[in-house]
């Protein structure tokens, strides 16, 4: 239960960066669904290390095999596994970081909790078990698509760069145009430059993800303590490095007056609307089939290319040495992985609205 | 299960403002802890409504009973059952709202999720649902302080009035001496000045409140989906009215360099700390011992004593008129929401993490 | 989660007989069902103790309240919860077995697994507690009732006297007409008359109660481990006393051959219906449209009006004698409870079986 | 979710008959559990197809391998995932079963409820998942060994061949030295005789396999729903072909009375002990420390090399022809499969129990 996540359309994911391999079991995807193997391959491709200069230099293979629940190019309403092995196990020496912890990573917590750890990578903690999380997240989407709902993720901050506009006012096809996936080609040029200096200088920054989802229907989300906001923060805050999740007004809205806060209704045709979306598509926890509006904070990556303070195993002082070929900024390669999970979040919600009435 | 929340100390909150009653059934808590009905009235009148002149005038009784789970003042490791009857059920007239939508209420969206409502009040969207979680917070609270865990929360944003001070430097004790429940008397002063002038003007705001645990054991949180920071957002935006979540550097963070944000470990007498914390006392999604801080932010409350633009069920224009007795800001009295939120998921990670290890 | 029970349409139960009260909440049970507390009246009726001179003498009314998750007459999706007060708490005297465990009865496991129990009556090991299974299943039975599906129980053994005809040679509907709940009026004499045999003894006697629900939709049940017949099993052993469980040709079919056991399909009008139904309805785990028909084994009765061999919580030898009101044979009063776990395992599966298709 | 079983030592399951391949992941099992995988390799060849001439004589290669959650021989705490690949998928030629329902067989109910079906095999219903329950159940056991607990299963009825003896007055260890696993010679050379002759006739027949599990700690279970031995029970009637569950004294205890089928209490040394045992170790739903006692009973396999009659998806008349080689009796191979099963309920309510006391 520990590693699943989802109610009805639900996933389980397993494995470690440096073991045999990693995957995932979709259980609960309904029968029915069209099953495309290509698309799957792209999204993985999105997630994918050494896409660009500014992402890490490291080299994976994500060739992934479905093992069952699909026949014929259909689900068949029983469990989808898919599976990624690591072709890449060569042992390498570990023993400069064997016994140490890096600072602010899941090392030492981890040591602490289990008393035992693989220290040839982060174990369940490294971002390669996003992998997983994708490639199921491709297989929600195909489902989310039979309904019309469609979800784009983008980055709008990296360090101190900001994208400001309103999602509204920007050209969202124009995301995966270039390597740091902004839509507004000039704030990327921007960003790339900022990302690429910091590299450089072995360092890491942080950056935000913004993400809306439109086309859902009214009434996704349970009113107490599985709202739909709720759960989709659960999902972000379960992505590597996530500080931070607002939807709608978020942060911003709290300085806001109730009387400019609140969205009017009207109605557009046959459908009641609401004027402003300061509530993000969201009304009491559940969708009120406005677009769905959020934002997801990373921290600067934790692997940073300098020496640093920190103690071993025995609790002796030790120096941790930047090694290796990371991310200098994770947002790029998140865009994705935020989109996999709201498409998971939303699949699962869609399913429980089933439920609601007689 | 969609009324609950926790894996194994777990909760089932039931009840409507305008029914019989609410309550809250606690599965999981273990025997042997110590149930001390005092401080779950005492937890109670923190969150009661018409406390002071920044709070709603509306009068709700609060007295509660424990049905079932305790014996000769102990937990018997059986569900604990906590009522708190509705004693104010006067048939008003409720038609002038029966079939209209308030601007940002979860009117609407239930109307279409369920296809009827109880008019007559929030339902279970209603803040009233809350006072279920403080009682059961008390009791997670109480377990919690078999092992040292103290949890504060408090006032730190109203509207534009900010406490900027890191809450190192601030004296936490202080939080309760106040009505706005900020621990600075100063900027106390400030915030409620500001809020009774809002409630003046017919209107809300919104506000954020922090919080901060301490004695918390290294080693609370699942690797992957169930990250403690995961299920902290997850449980605050589940809280009515919040709009965002962020632990440790949060949105701030994004800006930071991994040079300075990472956390130095060092030792301090026979204990592993971090120099600074950055990390908000969880790393890898699991505590590592130092203080856990997090932000929540409320949202300017949805009833304003103003008329505003609607649709009716017909889906026809309609006037929503300001009436009855309201909070102008939330936060003074969602400090206890939060707080027994977050002993409510400290106390399931510290159970589970006793299956850790063989 | 561990006083719950069901996936979607979900119950947890709370409360100890000697507590001040018990209850249930109901979680999932769709908006829109039409909430009849008459017959939620009735069907605690037929659980009752001291409804004949064949069951207990004791007394309880079970005046129940519904608090929440009804709305003029209909469920509204949310938490519906009922409450029954134990109205007779005099503070007896149980000095005489406070410290001593009650041969095949849950004192000593619960004392052991706990270190404290409520030693004035069985806690959540009570049949007292059914009686909130028995509300909520006549919720359930209401739900199911939408959809055609009708479920009777009825007692086919008690002690060695056996009612051998199989079920479609009896009327169900005279279920009622005796105390004993056997539809054959004869056995039914017969049974009576040992039952009572046996109560004049000071002793007790077990039986079985068979169960049958027509009217089940083909699809219900998931194919690996929530079989629709292990979900049924799951729900019947979970029932004080009972020691067995068997669907179709159950123990019995064992000796057959596959060529007997076999069920051929072939078509009733546009239904394909199957000629034998040794297979109890359900194939492979999901049902096929024909009678579900299990039976349940219940024990004799551990409280018995005899001196008994035990001993006390220091682990000397004591003597436990047969005092208070107990029935002789479990199974009349079982009825009523067979029919409400049923009824919420067809309706938890009824619900989940709308997620199994785009 | 719905392919899951256990709630803290759970496990999911994945794959069919006919597809690439299929496996398990064990979330849940504590870090720190010695892996041995030739003890799993052992557990596989028991449940092995071809593995006597009282079995199928189909092949199946059971290489398995372990993608995650081992380090260095010991489970780490996280995900553990074993997958099984599908050697032999040759594309053999189903056209004379693709589009008939084969009786007692779950082609009609998934049919029906998924509206597609892989017509190959049995998909998820084909024994062949239990391979993956098999491998599970040997880790789970490698836990219980930490704790002292010991799980043995035996063949007591094949067709009509009974063993009567008390398991008491067996020696368990012989079991696996017949084919059949009868821990009786004597026995066991008539089942096999009979097996065999019902082979010879191309037919198939039921039996029965009894489980004992020893040196279980007292408190295992929990109070109302989750029973031991209700969860032991939905575990057995999850595995394919089972009809029937019943422990201790079973139905057999139905014609006893209470002072006879009441354990009476004694002390033993330092332990509290129970004179008889027709609790089959578990009072109230938790175990008390004697041996756990249950029988499983399985129906006569639904594949036999006869003609049957039938429907086609169409739902015209049909003949299904007896072909390919299925096991006359089933029993022998679900020893291990029932052991596997019973581990994971004990693993899963030893761990659950450490959340009891404060």
């Amino acid at each position: 239960m520990r590693s699943s996540f989802g109610r009805v359309f639900s996933i389980s994911t397993f494995g470690e960066s440096h073991g045999k391999g990693l995957g995932v079991i979709i259980d609960g995807c309904p029968a029915g669904v069209t099953i495309d193997e290509d698309f799957i391959r792209q999204e993985l491709q999105r997630r994918k290390p050494g896409q660009s200069k500014i992402t890490t230099q490291r080299k994976e293979e994500d060739e992934f095999q479905i093992l069952s629940g699909v026949f014929e190019g259909k689900s068949t309403g029983t469990p989808i596994s898919i599976i990624i092995l690591n072709t890449d196990q060569k042992s390498k020496d570990y023993s400069h970081i064997a016994d140490k912890f890096r600072p602010s990573h899941a090392d030492y917590t981890y040591h602490q909790k289990y008393g035992i750890r693989d220290y040839r990578g982060g174990g369940r903690s490294s971002a390669r078990e996003t992998a997983a999380r994708v490639a199921a997240g491709a297989v929600a989407k195909l489902f989310l698509k039979e309904f019309g709902v469609h979800i784009q993720a983008y980055v709008s901050q990296a360090g101190d760069i900001r994208l400001e506009k309103d999602y509204k006012k920007l050209d969202l096809t124009q995301t995966e145009n270039n390597i740091v996936r902004c839509p507004d080609a000039e704030v990327a040029e921007q960003m790339i430059a900022y990302i690429d200096e910091v590299r450089k200088d072995r360092d890491t920054v942080g950056g935000v993800v913004s993400c809306v989802a439109s086309g859902v229907p009214v009434g996704l989300g349970e009113p107490v303590f599985d709202r739909l906001h709720a759960a989709l923060g659960h999902a972000m805050l379960s992505i590597n490095a996530v500080k931070g999740f607002e939807y709608g007004s978020g942060f911003g809205g709290v300085s806001m007056r109730g009387s400019q806060h609140n969205d009017a209704f009207y109605k557009e045709g046959d459908r009641i609307r609401t004027r402003t979306n300061y509530s993000g598509g969201i009304q009491g926890g559940i969708s009120n089939g406005e677009d769905i509006y959020f934002r997801v904070a990373f921290k600067p990556v934790a692997t940073i290319m300098q020496d640093q303070e920190s103690v071993n195993e025995a609790g002796d002082a030790a120096t941790v040495s930047g090694k290796g070929r990371h991310d200098p900024c994770v947002v790029p390669r998140a865009v994705p992985i935020v989109e996999a999970m709201a498409a998971l979040v939303l699949a699962d919600f869609l399913l429980l609205n089933r439920l609601s009435k007689v």
